[in-house]
């Protein structure tokens, strides 16, 4: 009954099975081998369009390098102020972009609404020697709050960035999470609805470690090769990574995970909002729940054994719900609550 | 016969192993698990002393952020001339630094001499406001000449290096196959000779991806927490770092899989120079041979599908055996290029 | 008529006067100079203290400098949100600190609260290695409102921060201009009340091109003289820097001018708010006077060639009077405003 | 008698004057008024070409902000081993360029020549991940060891600079002695020669505190202002950097002091020279002067007040004359040396 997060989770046994395929033999180092190909067209079939694909380790690698390339050191980007770029990189951005700013805007339930990224950009100094340069736009995608922007939101918002000559990345560590609720295609949710640059995640849904970022302008990544290796995130055995990778895409295994995830959220929340007292804080779009119980059933889960964080307000809690997520501990944990209200 | 490059090799049984006895439920993110906890104790076990250890994934990414802990911005490394940091890094230690220089020293067969390096402090501007000041010393062991300093040429740099107020970096991609070849201890190899923070290697001789960075003076490691993960070096699901840390330190597997490597080394290398117009261009004291063939018995090797690298002028050649190097594999190389000359 | 900046502003006699007198025969370079020796010597005098005194040319250098001093690459600089370093430096502290945050204060009145700093503090992440680490404090004195802060309000600020670990940073652009409001001693504004580190401010005040940053405890500056030359910011011909900071502390020459600039502000403001529908938008502690007037009257005062610039809200304007000002170009300017009321 | 540094002068009288004329009135800031207008005029025509100009201060700062606008981070910036950018800067273009490389190449006399920069270009790993990347050559003229590349040679390595895809600088913190020694002009010691970008130094020729970068490829310049603003770099009373260029470029100021400088290094070598055991170690084409004396002369020089640095080897030195050396000095200076020999 771990819900505190889905980076406490192992890795899924598809997984741990092409990890060891792929121990077999000698392989050229860096990426010139043919698991790391073979990862490329995974990515271009699902994405259904050229691109250019770095495997990376973390997440924070690839928030931080992705971002890198599309600021100057002068630079802004512009991102919600939860977001984890801000929050939980230890100023991963601003070392890889040589300095460049974070502007924090705001918004309910986790999302940049397009006023405000309007007024923002309105507001800004383009072209002004003395005010850093907005240059790119970061959605985090699901959300931190747990909610899922549709492909209205980001065409809008995109469109917004576009027209004042930023780019948009989006930081997809939770990205099968949001695809599984949308219902939508991966190129939907990305590049035909405006993101330019994406983190795709797949560590906290059943890799070991292993995320990659995609360019859906191939032309636009000339950089990167140099990025990544001078950050240290260029892995010799690379294909170990792309093994991840591959496994993740084979047969939908991301979405199913995924899917999987939410639907224990899904069954988790609805129980918590049907307590006496107990109120979701923001809709539960994917895999994680924020919510406000009474301090009773808190307790008696916590004493009861069930991981989770207190979070925000008095009375409120994340539950994470992952991959490997047992609908049994879900229910269980949901009786515990009820016992105690 | 596959001699072009121990990152080309695969991962060793033992370390498949544990990481998947190690995918067993959940656990905390980020090292704050029990695996990651008995890395720590065999770490601490085999330098015989207190010490602060960091997991990492990349050679590249310890000794960076290794070596980003040992001098200001303004700072000089003194290092080999062809010392990886200088060479195939692509300026990751600039980077993560915030801008030091790397100081190249010249010396034969890799290695720098306690002359060189005398001259070099002795002629750097401590103080002066205008110049870059010398603050650490990098030594890669082996070296990337397939060479190995021993403990007294290591005390007598180390002494150079901290009467200036220097501090030491050890390079240890290639760790195990010195000490394979000192046959002393790891603390004599090390902190005993004066060795302030090794970059311990692991990838290259068995593991996927599993390198540490050790501070011999735990006090000194206070803000490597930051640096590892601003570096987006933090791996949330860190038990999988840990876990071929542990397989690779148990039952000396690190040493077994060395001396096996170099004693392939040893007989290829033996082979060659028995050649008529065969030499050593250094001698062999690890995996790594360079050396100088005549031309049919290299065209020989190539044809005969034997993987290896032309290096250096004309006729010379690098030829790495690893932890999984076939003696067949020798034998049969040896073969060709004999019935070639 | 030049409300527009101070700025916009030519030298004052005697600082003219004095780099005339410096220009003398030959002198050490890069501050080896009796006059720079004079301009320590002054600054001592100043503060009553020991301390040590680096000369700049402009105030972003030495805002970005000093910062760098004080935090690390992973640290949090506390400003308020409108200050000069977030605004107006092109990203210069980020540089500088080689990737420092600011964390962004809000503030009525361009002034930070002791409760929103005290509330930061207590949310901040201190030694959680996800976060950045908060280092330092940087208050603006004047504020960039032409407020200014009195030095219990300073002390109950630097306390807080003190108590957390944090160094306290002020931005003194505008420095004399406070102390002549204040009517205390420089000791009493600064390192009385917890301030560690000042950009002291001339070049708006008169100089051509002046400032130092101040640290109050001169052991805390040792690395400064390297930050400094590799920031391209020392001066082979030093003594015209000092020059200027010599006779800018001489006779009170720098209180004198601020006392002026001050007077007209004064002025300048009483009269506006005096206006139908004139408001000052902030106090008028200093030589910034911010208002809001009738339409009528900014486009009379636009009309007859008054420099000033709109600022704010629509009906807001920003003046600024300077060591020049002169008192009738205030009148004059009054007359045209009420006129159009 | 002070053949110290040319950074021991004073000002010329002529900028004096311009400073002290400039001060009338108002001005717009950072560079928005007339006198910064007519710089640019000035340097247009001087040069015969439309051209980017950014007025400075320092030396340091011109070059390393001109070639951080010629490098990636990860770039590599060719330069003789004992350039100023490598020896006298404390790393300031590792700073500004976020942490590019200087790779250093041996020359006699101070100059690269034409085979050691293609043999290193050869070298080079252009496209290769592990490698940092050649990005621009920077060449100092004249050259720290006093000598003056030709037209010829500039051209010649600036020809293998640009085949390889590099930028071409130009350290001209002497570049009046240069062109003063060359006797062509500045388009022919710089653009048509293949110079992209020109460090031009005023402040060892005359000048208080000025020096320009100008990007021949006004294009190329887009992104220098953000860079000149976050160095903290750009004066808010731009008027009076701008004046002493003015001054400086009027009626050929700059050329006559450069005359004057070379005229008395010439004659001072001639007399050095002619002493017996006296030999000049390298030719004296511009304003400094290395010679080979004995021990005597050195010795009765120092003894008589003669300002000199020993330099090098033993026996040697070097003396700087400049715009305002007295050909008196020079006379007396030899007199003393031939006396005590």
């Amino acid at each position: 009954m771990n819900f505190s997060s889905d980076n406490a989770t192992g890795v899924a046994p598809q997984i741990m099975a092409a990890l060891a395929a792929a121990n077999e033999g000698h392989a050229m180092a860096y990426g010139d081998d043919p698991i790391t190909k073979a990862a490329e067209a995974a990515f271009t079939d699902l994405f259904e369009r050229d691109l250019a694909v770095f495997p990376l380790a973390t997440g924070t690698a690839a928030n931080a390098l992705a971002l890198s390339a599309l600021t100057p050191p002068w630079g802004q980007i512009y991102c919600h102020r939860n977001a984890h770029i801000e929050e939980d990189e230890a100023g991963a951005p601003e070392l890889f972009s040589g300095g460049a700013k974070l502007a924090l805007l705001d918004g309910e339930h986790g999302k940049i609404g397009a006023e405000t990224l309007a007024g923002a950009v309105a507001g800004a100094g383009f072209g002004v020697q003395h005010h850093s340069q907005p240059s790119a736009l970061s959605l985090t995608q699901a959300t931190e709050a747990g909610t899922v922007y549709d492909p209205g939101e980001i065409s809008a918002l995109a469109a917004i960035a576009h027209d004042a000559g930023l780019s948009v990345h989006m930081d997809g560590a939770r990205f099968a999470n949001a695809v599984a609720h949308l219902g939508c295609s991966p190129a939907e949710a990305t590049w035909k609805a405006g993101v330019d640059v994406l983190s795709f995640g797949a560590t906290k849904n059943g890799a070991m470690a292993a995320e990659a970022v995609i360019f859906f302008d191939p032309d636009a990544a000339g950089d990167f090769l140099y990025r990544r290796k001078r950050g240290g995130h260029l892995f010799s055995k690379m294909r170990y990574l792309s093994a991840q990778l591959v496994a993740y895409l084979r047969d939908d295994l991301w979405l199913e995970n995924a899917r999987h995830a939410n639907a224990c959220a899904q069954a988790l929340s609805e129980g918590f909002a049907e307590l006496e007292g107990g109120e979701l804080v923001h809709d539960v779009d994917a895999n994680e729940i924020f919510v406000s119980l009474p301090e009773p059933a808190l307790a008696a889960m916590e004493a009861g054994g069930v991981g989770f964080h207190r979070w925000g307000d008095d009375g409120q809690a994340r539950f994470v719900c992952a991959f490997d997520t047992n609908m049994e501990a879900v229910e269980r944990t949901l009786e515990i609550a009820r016992d105690a209200v």
